[in-house]
């Protein structure tokens, strides 16, 4: 792939074109303009337009787009095509819960394949009853099942030491609950989500 | 309050100093250098220093910035002083899982006081075991407890008319995790957490 990559927040936004079509597709509409697929994503028609122009032509002047192919391009692009096994490392109160909602992942295209802690064989949790395996396995699992992408939900004190225990083993996408910025290589990529800082930032517009 | 409001990306990372000052102080330490806290943020020091000027005077040339004020001072910005009431609405998979890291979201400040789902009486969840309330006592609990703050767990296709619920009984701050877009009135800010969307923007970064 020589193609230049795709700027980070342009793929976000991709990923919502993409949910704004399927609930277009689940209610048999069949194409849609710029400005009304722009409104569902809450962009201006013109960033839409310089977004797809990323994934090549698309689009007839006046008709607007395919709801279906313009679907399926996503889909491929982001690669969602098929279903992308994920481990998720850290199994307490917060792992715990990710791992209850596991349904909601699997329907987007990701599944949980493994569950790994730092206090060996913690518990099985979830909803699946999922069992929890040891750390130590960790790098062992990612390397015979060709994992890049894991969850971190290890407490802050211990993301880093775990991070690089995954990166060493071949993890190239973390999504990390920690609440913590994680040192990695450059080819790897973190998205950080931090549950309790969002309320924090909106608690702070709420006087 | 005359004073301009805080941009939202500088309040961001004034709660990532918060976690960094937090972090310091259990570890005993008493200053701590503008280019240091930048690191443990993942900021340049400019940027630190830019955003710290919003709390008005801080630091003192040469000997950096004394842990506890800083700290005691962003707890009061950020509004984090005293414990936060929230309310839950949407009580399926992923709320239920919410719901069981409320300890979690407990010991940064935030209480979720009460919960409630479209199905009425749908049943109790947690480890808590918190009772679920229907949709209909939403608002009038809103109102009785001066609640500002609530966090949306429903389906994306209800997300909007339960939005308009909260926000005409008076909460003015949305954490939604609805995979949508969010229409409301200026006075009223959404944060948006979508995890599958999160995962999708990492798999394209990993091919």
């Amino acid at each position: 792939m020589s193609k230049p990559p795709i700027p980070r927040k342009a793929v976000y936004r991709l990923s919502l074109y993409h949910r704004g079509l399927q609930r277009l597709r689940a209610n048999r509409v069949a194409t849609v303009s710029s400005a009304a697929l722009a409104k569902a994503a809450g962009v201006k028609p013109t960033q839409l337009r310089k977004d797809l122009s990323f994934l090549g032509q698309f689009g007839t002047r006046g008709l607007g787009y395919s709801v279906e192919a313009l679907a399926a391009r996503l889909t491929e692009v982001l690669g969602t095509t098929r279903l992308q096994p994920v481990i998720l490392v850290g199994a307490g109160n917060l792992g715990a819960a990710l791992l209850g909602y596991a349904g909601g992942f699997a329907r987007e295209g990701f599944e949980i394949t493994a569950a790994f802690d730092l206090e060996a064989g913690r518990r099985r949790v979830g909803d699946a009853k999922m069992p929890v395996h040891p750390i130590s396995g960790a790098s062992e699992f990612i390397r015979a099942h060709a994992i890049k992408l894991a969850i971190l939900s290890v407490p802050a004190a211990a993301a880093q030491e775990v991070t690089n225990l995954l990166v060493g083993a071949g993890v190239q996408a973390i999504l990390n609950f920690a609440p913590c910025v994680l040192q990695v290589p450059p080819h790897v990529v973190v998205n950080t989500v931090d549950l309790a800082m969002e309320l924090e930032n909106l608690s702070y517009f709420i006087r």
